[in-house]
């Protein structure tokens, strides 16, 4: 079977109405993205599965959905102000604009080790370690020309400028008063907001340690190169958990979490061919990180983050409080006089009042979706010598779960008694339930396959009495996606049956 | 009983974890607010019943879900960048800044009076024509002067600067380049995104009239004074219908619509006698709307919309699609050479590419929460004298469907039972359920009153076979939250009975 391309899997979102470029009428806005009728259910059963993963099937477990507006200090004192920024280099001839380690990774190997040399680095260092280099040398421009940087526009070396820092969060101004002190940031990840709630769900809650508190929803990043459809955008959706532990247990939690991750993507559809592990060490380690793990997925564009589990030890929580020095913080915290709550809670065996460690499982939703829709797309050779195209979608993630088809949509005694199943189907709660009246019956099995509907039901003469064999009375036709069979059921027996194949 | 006050339901949602505060242990940021544990799920019910009516139990509705960050000319033309205004006027000597409409409803009958004989205004003319009259009149600030029109922050006659135009859409810079073009907007409200999406989701989907798509999303306004707690808030979530309809046949759908929303916020709690229809008329009408109801609720701060529902004629797709002059459009919109888009569908009686007209049903999802909070609040004094707190909530609506109650939380062979059955009851999907182990029985049974938990289910001595009454063994004690009867059932009944009494 040939490579699935991107190509091929935007090509049916929007076809089928899962996925559209943002403000799509105006030329789009990039980097943004709407769901349309399918995208939309793909997505919330994406996110209710992991919602009654995290939060209902577990006891130790508080949900929460804050807003996306942020205080400025909240920002300030979560780092983001200082360090979530990214290196930016203009080449003076093209006019291109490129991140620093985007631009790194398009290099040759030769050209990587003359920089490492030129910048004194060991023999092993990567990209990391060259791009923090570049951006620490008052010399970097001139490095990086003479070590033969290209810039991939036109595959020659460029007349670089200086790195500079450009920080990746978006401001708005809020408020009647524009002055440099109204400013707000959009959110750029949800976990901010559970760090600073912390005191607040504990009070609401008595929640004793271990315990975590759940977040899904939108954050935002001003991505200098937005790229690979929905996997690096502006405007995305994150679900995250912040698992508040015992210092001394975080190692123990943290395996538990990166297999409990990995499990939970397998469940999805997720082969474990596609997944891959990576412990992230050296200059890749983030400050705050003891020890992260990321779930890497096969997407189409090359294999890549899907999911981050990180050990961020007291870092955050001890960032954020106040009378930090009243704590012995392991984490190094910038000083925080602006904060009003003490972020502690008590340690279940002292009893003494500390800041927790915590596991933080972050993944994209957005991401989530791609490697979704890239495990299930698969192109089928059939007997006949055509082809077809199928999701095989894991039922729980279909965005229709049960497709009614009238055979004859003039016959109102058909049409009725279809109308008439999917109502009672669609009441017993398993997800969307689709009346399909849109084409014959070829053309709607080629649609359903295409969009990842486990079962099509056909309402036909037999089902009203008016065919052939009297005995097929109260019966329909039901076809399995994967399978293409196709059985005679009762009406009567349909609930049972979908209980027992959706679930 | 008393009326109940918002600061009461305020107090409860802060103490129980249904809302706080945004960016709240940094002194908050005015006009966010962050949901907590119950308060997500009590959102998230809210908005899955709206889901389940409007698209799972319709055959003419499709869904969607666009981004927040939307192209300005997006917003250009759908007319927010020219009218989506508020007046400000300010007093020179408090230095306090106020909406015009505001300060207006904040000021006695005999100023109003005398403003609307000053403005050559009519006696029957209101709040909505003095306002409209100020910003036209370049003697704005004399004439409210003159008129006695005070500060209400200290009841004496203002220095009022001319009112002026404040846009009250959120900007933010996009893209490493920060000049005056490179901006887009937070959107305003989800309709939009609909609107910009009609061609992709016809396209996609076929659909023929009439038929509607839904969405549910975060919008943005950078209001002026936020207030009267999750009502006028800067960030909030609307559930948003836009319901296309043939020219001819849109007041008989306006009318089912207005019908279809009064009933369905009626299933969700809301009694009669607390919602209220307003047929807007006169210069409190938008221009674009032939006709709007509103339907009123009456909250702790007086009766306010929570939802609107308008005749847009064909104002919306009329604005934002290309060749405007190859369609009979009713509505006056403004020139557009921008859009790459025809946003027209066929007609089904005469085949021809018409613009269609527009019902649109607008709810906000946490004026809802609000108004279902507020209904469920219930005082109740007891048979002992003492007085409970209970919240009445409709089950699908309440964010813990049953708490499980281990009676002695240090015997094992009791709480194993307890997490066993939350284990089975969870699984069969109803919602969450809720494993109590945090206090004694009677504490239990008082925050799930106040937080509106249908049931109580207990297990104890008996349930084990350690009981006094053997036959007591494998059943529990189930508590009713509105009742407060107790009856005992046993456990394989538990299922056919949440079945029964929580759908």
């Amino acid at each position: 079977m040939p490579a699935k391309t991107m190509d091929e899997i935007v090509a049916l979102c929007k076809r089928r109405g899962f996925i559209f470029q943002g403000s799509d009428i105006y030329g789009g806005l990039q980097g943004t993205y709407d769901y349309g009728p399918l995208g939309v259910e793909l997505k919330n059963n994406l996110k209710a599965a992991w919602w009654k993963s995290n939060v209902y099937e577990r006891d130790d477990m508080e949900g929460l959905d804050a807003s996306i507006l942020t205080h400025k200090l909240v920002l300030k004192h979560s780092g983001h102000e200082a360090t979530f920024v990214d290196p930016l280099v203009d080449n003076k001839s093209t006019k291109k604009r490129y991140r620093l380690d985007h631009l790194l990774a398009d290099q040759k190997l030769a050209v990587l080790k003359t920089l490492a040399k030129e910048l004194g680095l060991a023999d092993d260092d990567a990209i990391p370690e060259i791009s923090a280099a570049l951006i620490d040398s008052d010399k970097a421009a001139e490095i990086m020309k003479n070590s033969g940087v290209i810039d991939t526009a036109n595959a020659k070396v460029g007349d670089w400028t200086e790195p500079r820092s450009f920080n990746m969060m978006f401001k708005t101004n809020v408020g009647p008063i524009i002055d440099e002190d109204s400013y707000a940031y959009l959110r750029p990840e949800t976990a901010q907001g559970i760090f600073s709630n912390f005191k607040n769900v504990v009070d609401s809650t008595s929640r004793k340690l271990p315990f975590g508190i759940a977040q899904i929803g939108k954050s935002f990043r001003n991505e200098i190169t937005p790229r690979n459809f929905i996997f690096r955008v502006r405007e995305f959706e994150q679900m995250e958990i912040e698992f508040f532990v015992r210092p001394g247990e975080d190692d123990a939690w943290h395996k538990i979490w990166v297999d409990e991750r990995l499990r939970w993507w397998q469940e999805q559809g997720l082969e474990s061919d596609n997944l891959e592990l990576l412990w992230v060490t050296g200059a890749d380690l983030a400050h705050y990180s003891k020890s992260t793990a990321d779930i890497m997925y096969k997407f189409p564009h090359g294999t890549e983050e899907l999911e981050g589990v990180a050990n961020r030890t007291d870092y955050d929580l001890g960032s954020h409080t106040k009378n930090q020095h009243s704590f012995n913080l392991t984490a190094k915290v910038e000083p925080n006089k602006d904060s009003t709550a003490k972020l502690s809670i008590a340690d279940p065996e002292t009893n003494k009042q500390i800041v927790p460690f915590v596991i933080e499982p972050s993944a994209g939703v957005d991401r989530g979706v791609l490697a979704v829709l890239t495990e299930a797309f698969t192109r089928e050779q059939l007997e006949n010598g055509k082809e077809r195209i199928v999701l095989k979608l894991k039922p729980h993630l279909a965005p229709i779960k049960v497709a009614v088809i009238p055979l004859a949509r003039n016959k109102a005694l058909i049409t009725d008694k279809a109308k008439e199943i999917k109502k009672e189907l669609q009441s017993i709660g398993f997800g969307r339930v689709f009346y399909e009246a849109s084409g014959n019956i070829g053309k709607s099995y080629r649609k359903h396959d295409e969009v990842g509907t486990p079962f099509c039901l056909t309402v036909d003469f037999d089902t009203i009495g008016q065919g052939d064999d009297p005995a097929l009375t109260n019966t329909v036709t039901i076809r399995n996606r994967d399978t293409m069979i196709q059985e005679r059921v009762a009406i009567a027996d349909l609930p049972a049956f979908f209980q027992k194949n959706l679930r």
